[in-house]
């Protein structure tokens, strides 16, 4: 390649969009991750050696022996009618009342909201979002030049007054506030559940004020004790988009999720959808429908429910026993992830490096707020590792900061 | 849902790329393919009856049983190194000299080519294409509210001379050429092969302008006799984007394409589809892998070959016979599409509704342009039915278009 940077200022070539995009410091910690041997609180992957895998590779064989050629083919680009079927009767689980023909399968959730995003912000407008946020999701905003804005939560999740206050001062300050985007189950990285009075509130603040909803649920069904709250959608189903994913609930690897949107947003998602990629691949969407078909799959994320209780429990026992004094965190009931605010002069992203090199990583707090804020914080996520190792790493960690804490004073 | 008309103007959801775009009349068409029993023409299809579905189930099986942990959890953005690697492989055989490191995986080629846009390319600028060109391929450039303009073609491909006057032009109008996007080889929808002088000329021209090349090539081993003209990026590396894509040669099913693009927009890409979909599916990853270690695709994909040929001269066999006076197509020497032009007064975009009344459907050339060009076009795809229902489907076109003829005396 001659002189790429003199190319690239010949052509021109990046958009004004990926000009103004600031690299994500939050992959290299994910990179590291990848490490053979390394023990990762950092990414939010589930813990998939409890799945059926002879049941999963016995559809998948049936499933391309029988129908191979219509399993290779394209399909429809809102999803196959079985898939959508089992997707409403997943969301009836969580209180939403909707019909096969208003879901539309995406690649994973993550395209769901790319899409979502695509058809509704615009350059220069506010979204709002709780503080901390999924790095993931804000990522999609701002990558079309949106801005995210966050609102201040506390152990009952997203904070109604708060929200009323952000939208006002946005507004004073002559931008226009599209919309929330909110994680209201076992929320990530907070970890906490958005009360149900709040999931109230806060709709008819956003309904008032003529915003949208994006409501992101992939970890709904995946509170410790099996109990999930309504969601927000049934209430305010005109102006919500709902998210649904089975990276969380199932696995990851097969990318499929889906989006819920107002009938009137329908058309335009599904056009933007076929844009962007044409169809979700439709062998995988066999896949999962042949795995939902056997009702044993909600006794797999039983299973799985036990699993990561055990894994917290374990996680938070130890952090008790090493963390320095003055560390905090929340006491989550469900989901993947604690979020830990360690003392003021502790620089969770300066030290992640230092983690990495003595064989932990998790993720730095600075990568889920778009404002530098988190610099104390970190999140670990405790459902992929082991047992051993969660507590062998747990107390890496724990050395780690206790010696920067015993530094700092 | 109440009033969701005023609800939407209450929110301003859209949006303004949105509220731009035209809404999509070619749909229609597509979804009147899938009728059960109708012949359809319309479909850029691959015929995968002739697949080895049961190694595809067994490698199905294998994998899932024995690797299924890795093969249902995230994975890398830019794909497994397995696959990237075969990719390299393939893009050998048309002349490109690639490092696995360099290929971006994605969820089929249409993914890859929406990242590329949003990478390069601003509202308001204009990128090039050949007329006409791919309906999907030009969709992922206007939803970005890019402009298309169509550069003639022959039936050498795109016409250099007609790409230098089309640069000064809209440079004289003041605004800014991004690109070029081509298909060089078995073009869709024109079926014709970009010779290899013009590929040298066309792209000295765009380098010599400061285009980017935006190389799309997903039909270029489908040569009826197996011989594919040399790529255009390995003598542009610098400006040129390549995709490539498993759909035609392999299935869609699967939905695996990818990128190779100059090593200083790799960083820029990479975040982009990682924002917009975290990562391409593992568990199909490494069933494509799979498939290509055996070598046997290479025998498969010649079977192919002589199938796609097989059904163009039943095609254009039966036209001859049945078609109106003054019909003329061309001829392709690979490929999925023939392009035919009806007599001046036959308006193709009006008769596919009667076509599909008669149990037949094409894609009128109007979807092909984005200039209102090609009413008395049309595409017939011949990859995908029987070669009976290719023959009656294009007697019962033969009637309908000698009637419209004769009605238009």
């Amino acid at each position: 390649m001659t002189q790429p940077v003199a190319i690239e200022q010949t052509v021109h070539a990046l958009s004004d969009r990926v000009r103004s995009a600031r690299p994500s410091e939050v992959r290299k910690v994910f990179r590291a991750a990848q490490r053979p041997g390394i023990i990762s609180f950092a990414n939010g992957a589930p813990f998939l050696d409890g799945l059926p895998f002879e049941k999963l590779a016995e559809d998948a064989h049936r499933i391309l022996a029988e129908q191979g050629s219509a399993a290779l083919q394209y399909g429809p680009g809102d999803g196959i009618p079985a898939l959508r079927s089992h997707i409403v009767e997943i969301m009836r689980l969580e209180g939403i009342d909707a019909r096969p023909e208003q879901v539309i399968v995406t690649a994973g959730s993550q395209q769901a909201l790319d899409i979502a995003a695509r058809v509704t912000v615009n350059p220069g407008e506010v979204v709002l979002a709780e503080g901390p946020s999924y790095a993931g999701g804000m990522a999609v905003f701002t990558s079309l030049e949106a801005e995210i804005i966050h609102v201040p939560s506390d152990h009952d999740g997203l904070i109604p007054d708060e929200l009323e206050k952000a939208i006002a001062e946005v507004r004073c300050s002559g931008r226009v506030v599209k919309g929330l985007y909110t994680i209201p189950n076992f929320q990530n990285p907070g970890g906490v559940n958005l009360s149900s009075e709040r999931r109230t509130r806060i709709g008819e603040i956003c309904r008032d004020a003529g915003l949208l909803i994006f409501e992101d649920n992939p970890y709904g069904l995946l509170g410790f004790d099996g109990s999930t709250l309504p969601a927000i959608q049934p209430q305010f189903p005109d102006i919500t988009l709902y998210f649904g994913s089975f990276s969380k609930m199932f696995a990851p690897g097969l990318r499929l999720g889906w989006v819920l949107a107002p009938d009137w947003l329908h058309a335009h998602l599904l056009n933007t959808a076929e844009t962007g990629a044409l169809n979700p691949a439709v062998f995988n969407q066999l896949m999962m429908s042949a795995y939902l078909d056997d009702p044993s799959w909600k006794t797999t994320l039983d299973a799985y429910r036990g699993i990561y209780r055990a894994k917290f429990e374990a996680l938070v026992e130890t952090l008790a026993e090493c963390m320095p004094e003055g560390t905090q965190w929340n006491q989550p009931t469900g989901g993947f992830y604690l979020w830990i605010t360690m003392p003021q002069d502790i620089d969770t992203e300066k030290l992640v490096y230092e983690a990495i090199e003595r064989g932990v990583v998790y993720v730095p707090g600075t990568a889920f707020f778009t404002d530098g804020s988190g610099r104390n914080e970190l999140r670990m996520s405790f459902c992929l590792p082991p047992l051993e190792d969660i507590r062998r790493g747990a107390r890496i960690l724990g050395e780690l900061f206790t010696e920067a804490a015993a530094k700092a004073q």
